[in-house]
């Protein structure tokens, strides 16, 4: 197997992968993230794609969804393995100039300062054909215990949702860091824990709490003039609007 | 001790304090909420605040803000004992007609359906004066391991950070469930748990990735195509206009 890319999403795969399949060779347009994870699972680094390994069963493309076109087109048309790509929100079709290709996607958030327990992550695999639809489901196996099939379209979404549920929630915990300040932030570690404990246990609508789910405009008001930027406090006020629309 | 509200925060707080002090009544505007707590407690309910016993050492006003200074006014002036309110954004002003006064507020979420453990949530204490800090320090002290004294202005930054770690997060997740469906949401679950680990562990600055950190356009216009709600859109959008702001 070939891997495409060094950044946390092929970080992260190439090292659970690495344990079932042989991994030969790491490609990545920068060759100290390509030569660290080299050296991490033992094979040969590069940063040309003009080094490909055409005997590779698979070549995995794990960079960003902006580059992948461009690798696509590096790859010679004529290479037989499956060439498999990892993103959310880029469809199959993206790699149809090659005979057998699909989608190995996980539905998690991977940065390489923090390990990550694979087999806990959910896969959304996708296949060209039967040819490398089984494959695919076999090797997604390997990695995890929640493996599941699912079409581009569907990917795209739950691919929204995660960004929602996870980049943008991060967000709104990088917010209250600047605003109660690193000393006070741990004081909201328990508050945020049970906050997700919450959202899981009794579902997200009827967890919400707070000044908006009341539609105390008063707090609303109050919080707002402590911004100082305008898009936060035009953030503050969108979020609240839209809770109130729900709960008032 | 007399407890003024049966809302989230007047039903575990006063729970909690049911342990170390004696709960005489509980006096909330709507009689069902009322009579279901001070069943739970063991003691009367009311729905007037003429039935107040001013006999109480305590005034617990745990009642959304917007309904403090009508509560205030209902409380005899001369009444001698400590008044005390939860909330975090209201001054500890708002009780100064009285001689003893105070805030004890948890910064956390509460609802109802959900139990939490309260010795691990951080408490906030005020105090108008000497005689009033080091009672409401120890009260809190025997619900809480964390107990912090704070003034008005900064409790309210500190419930503003709240909101948005809390409140703000919720709703990203509420929203993440209408886009992916009840039956994807569970797939969602891990992604969620590993994101406030992450931001705990490593800061949530350090923790941010996706599409937006990326600057990855061509990914945020797909999900936008998505949302037919144009307030939703329009939050999509400002959000990661703040987290290309501060990455890219």
């Amino acid at each position: 197997m070939t891997i495409i890319g060094a950044g946390n999403v092929a970080w992260h795969l190439s090292h659970g992968l690495s344990l079932d399949f042989r991994i030969h060779q790491v490609i990545s347009r920068s060759l100290k993230p390509a030569k660290e994870l080299a050296k991490a699972l033992g094979c040969s680094a590069s940063t040309s794609l003009e080094k490909l390994e055409l005997e590779s069963d698979y070549i995995l493309i794990a960079v960003n969804d902006q580059s992948i076109a461009n690798v696509v087109q590096q790859i010679p048309l004529h290479y037989e393995g499956i060439v498999l790509h990892t993103s959310g929100s880029t469809s199959i079709d993206a790699l149809n100039k090659f005979q057998y290709y699909g989608v190995l996607y996980p539905l998690q958030t991977f940065s390489k300062a923090k390990e990550v327990r694979l087999d806990k992550v959910p896969f959304f695999v996708e296949g060209n054909s039967k040819k490398v639809l089984e494959p695919v489901t076999t090797m997604a196996r390997t990695l995890s215990t929640t493996v599941h099939q699912c079409n581009s379209e569907e990917r795209l979404r739950l691919h929204m949702a995660a960004v929602i549920a996870c980049n943008f929630s991060n967000y709104m915990m990088d917010w209250a860091f600047n605003i109660s300040g690193k000393e006070h932030f741990k004081h909201l570690i328990p508050l945020i824990l049970e906050t997700v404990e919450k959202a899981i246990e009794v579902g997200p609508q009827k967890a919400q709490t707070g000044p908006a789910k009341r539609g105390d405009l008063v707090i609303i008001d109050k919080h707002m003039a402590l911004l100082s930027n305008s898009k936060e406090k035009e953030l503050y006020e969108l979020i609240s609007k839209l809770i109130m629309q729900k709960h008032v």
